[in-house]
């Protein structure tokens, strides 16, 4: 069978897949955290294949901690699963009932998508976690994970796939790809495939939104803003250091800070002192330069669309929150901003006009994550402006129908006036 | 200024219309309703000239039907602005709100999607009514009508900006453009650009779907089923005519019925019969064939993906709600399928398995419409999977935002474990 045929077929079983009962599910996930667990060994030896194989590579350090799936993240992920089996179904939930007219009745109802493909970078446990989400949420899925996890992959897959069927969800709502020759095929799929949801490197994302009809969600930029109204060094300092620190390549790590050219010259010297010493290399715009040493050529527009992913940060000082707003709305990716204030009529400013999937206050741009908002999981973050923005969980997973029960009603007889309408929410 | 550079001026400006007060917008549509009646010479006389254009290329009855803007169709604006005024406000709900942990709480609020291209048919009326859902629903738009109705979407264009900046809302929020090659520049402009919303005939969506990057939301097809599981000539004869005959060229109206084997013989002939005493021309597979008269060849598998949009049925017989089921989301458009039945169980199976956007029983798909559902208008139908199905209205139009006010919060804290979450909705 080729894929196009075997995907052709998930698109089939979908209907079935989303009419899953809750239960069933749960077992499934259950049946998955017990199966990781009774074939533990052969996953962790499939695991120190792929990293004797990364190591002949030479790959960094960050990538083998991603890379590594032993006892501890073998924890997390049956921990996840168990979170995910409690959270209620986000399946067949009314979010409408309304009487139209005397025996005609309309709900909507909560739905999966149907059939996803989530192409996400080499981390193994990335792998149960989504597979964990598209079941909870009754989709079927297409999964590919980077190339230097394979051999995990390729082990988890089974694990998973064995005990999804032993639980009676349909065989087919799991489908695992392993080239880009595949995926480059299903991106084609756009009758049977529903969405797509890539994670990675930016020119990676990129290539896949313009490379496929499918609908695609997910982010290829990160560019997160800070924006500091105060000289608070208590409560700027830490945040900053932070937001760029304490995971430079995440996607919600800040990249350029704006400072508000009234204290600039009192938090600008302590707080670019802290994060020097905190190993950041820091460039800003002329006006910067005046008030502390920076490194490179001073910055200027465009220069301020950029992700450096990295221990670098931007500067820039600006006359108030909203020349922020604008910068940030102008260079940004709509991902996730902050500002750090004791005015609340900036920080309301703040919130009420800067177009970001997630808007801060006086807490860190790295809290914009599935699990720290309290979802269980996260198959992604979307900046896109349709369906789910931010951390996708269970509820971005799903989409709604609306149902009609009637009792022989017709169209015209509304039309020409015989009967009207008589709204009313139930 | 080019029309780029317009578009991102509209992209600028669509945090300041997102963030417009209910009052105001609210405002402009009473504004508009009022200048609507005051110009109404002009408009009609605007209107006169299209028909006599129109006329001059001898287009059909239908057609002048939905170019004509009349005081009937003015009544007619006029009370749906009105009722969208009285509409709650879409934008600003708090639909999550959850203490992550003392002091970080996170909320999730509804939002304008931004900036959205709407083209539409040659119908005045539809002018009025989808720049009405963009300005209550927050959102900048783009409006492109049909040609055909050029004079009088000029005059109706102009009342309506007028009043809307005289309502203090952002004059930027709304621009028309007249022809096809601004609309293939608006297409490119993917920065500036949220959603485009095409409606017309298939071919016409279909092109605009495959060339922009702009996410796009509509429908190409309208290939309605009513599956006939019943004799009950009483419930299925009025709803199977209402279904084909009400209004043919419209999205919703049934194409394919399909018919259960074991009542094919008792109900066919008097339903065949009613169908061709309205006009309609009945076509059919062999099954069919044997116990009607039908026109034309045999049809099988793929003759059934087809939207006839006229007075053609075509009709198949099948041996049970699962194989209508199949046949639904084989050949569909995932629009609306209706099952007419008296059989509690069957109609279960029907609403749990069909993969469509409206699925009903006992009653005419011709209900698939945003005022028939009680949405006040619609701004257009959705088969996609993601972010809005079936018929669009306010809510469709709103996305959502996740504001977040901390009181220092680091991730670092989390991540180490000096700090855990205490997840808590309030």
């Amino acid at each position: 069978m080729t894929l196009s045929e075997t995907v052709h077929e998930m698109k089939l079983v979908s209907p079935r897949m989303a009419a899953a009962a809750d239960a069933d599910k749960n077992r499934a996930l259950s049946a998955i955290a017990e199966a990781l667990q009774k074939r533990k060994e052969e996953i962790f030896a499939a695991n120190r294949q792929d990293l004797a194989e990364a190591a002949g590579k030479g790959v960094g350090e960050q990538i083998v901690k991603r890379l590594t799936f032993d006892e501890h993240k073998l924890r997390a992920c049956v921990e996840g699963l168990q979170q995910l089996s409690a959270l209620p179904d986000p399946v067949g939930r009314v979010t409408l009932k309304r009487r139209l007219d005397d025996g005609l009745v309309l709900k909507r109802v909560t739905s999966p998508i149907g059939v996803i493909g989530v192409i996400f970078e080499a981390r193994p446990d990335a792998m149960v976690q989504i597979a964990g989400l598209c079941i909870k949420s009754g989709n079927c899925a297409i999964l590919k994970g980077g190339r230097e996890a394979e051999h995990t992959n390729a082990a988890l897959f089974e694990t998973i796939l064995q005990a999804v069927t032993e639980a009676s969800l349909p065989e087919k709502c799991l489908l695992r790809v392993s080239d880009h020759a595949e995926i480059d095929e299903v991106l084609r799929l756009d009758k049977d495939v529903d969405l797509i949801i890539p994670r990675g490197s930016n020119a990676f994302v990129r290539h896949i939104m313009e490379n496929t009809k499918i609908p695609v969600m997910g982010h290829a930029d990160g560019i997160c803003h800070i924006y500091i109204d105060t000289a608070d060094e208590g409560k700027v300092l830490p945040i900053v250091v932070d937001a760029k620190t304490q995971y430079p390549a995440a996607c919600n790590a800040v990249e350029t800070i704006l400072v508000k050219r009234e204290i600039a010259g009192r938090i600008l010297p302590p707080l670019v002192q802290a994060l020097r010493a905190a190993g950041v290399s820091v460039r800003g715009d002329a006006e910067t330069a005046a008030i502390v040493p920076v490194d490179g050529d001073a910055l200027a527009g465009e220069d301020y669309r950029h992700e450096y992913g990295d221990l670098i940060i931007a500067c820039r000082i600006v006359a108030d929150v909203d020349e922020a707003i604008e910068h940030i709305n102008t260079y940004g990716s709509h991902h996730t901003d902050a500002i750090l204030t004791d005015d609340d009529a900036a920080a309301e400013r703040f919130f009420t006009l800067v177009d970001s999937a997630g808007v801060y206050r006086d807490c860190s741009t790295r809290f914009a994550d599935g699990f720290r908002y309290g979802f269980g999981a996260e198959v992604g973050i979307s900046t896109g402006k349709i369906h789910a923005r931010g951390p996708v969980g269970l509820e971005g997973l799903t989409v709604y129908r609306y149902l009609m029960e009637g009792s022989g009603q017709c169209v015209r007889d509304y039309a020409d006036g015989t009967k009207q309408f008589h709204f009313a929410d139930l």
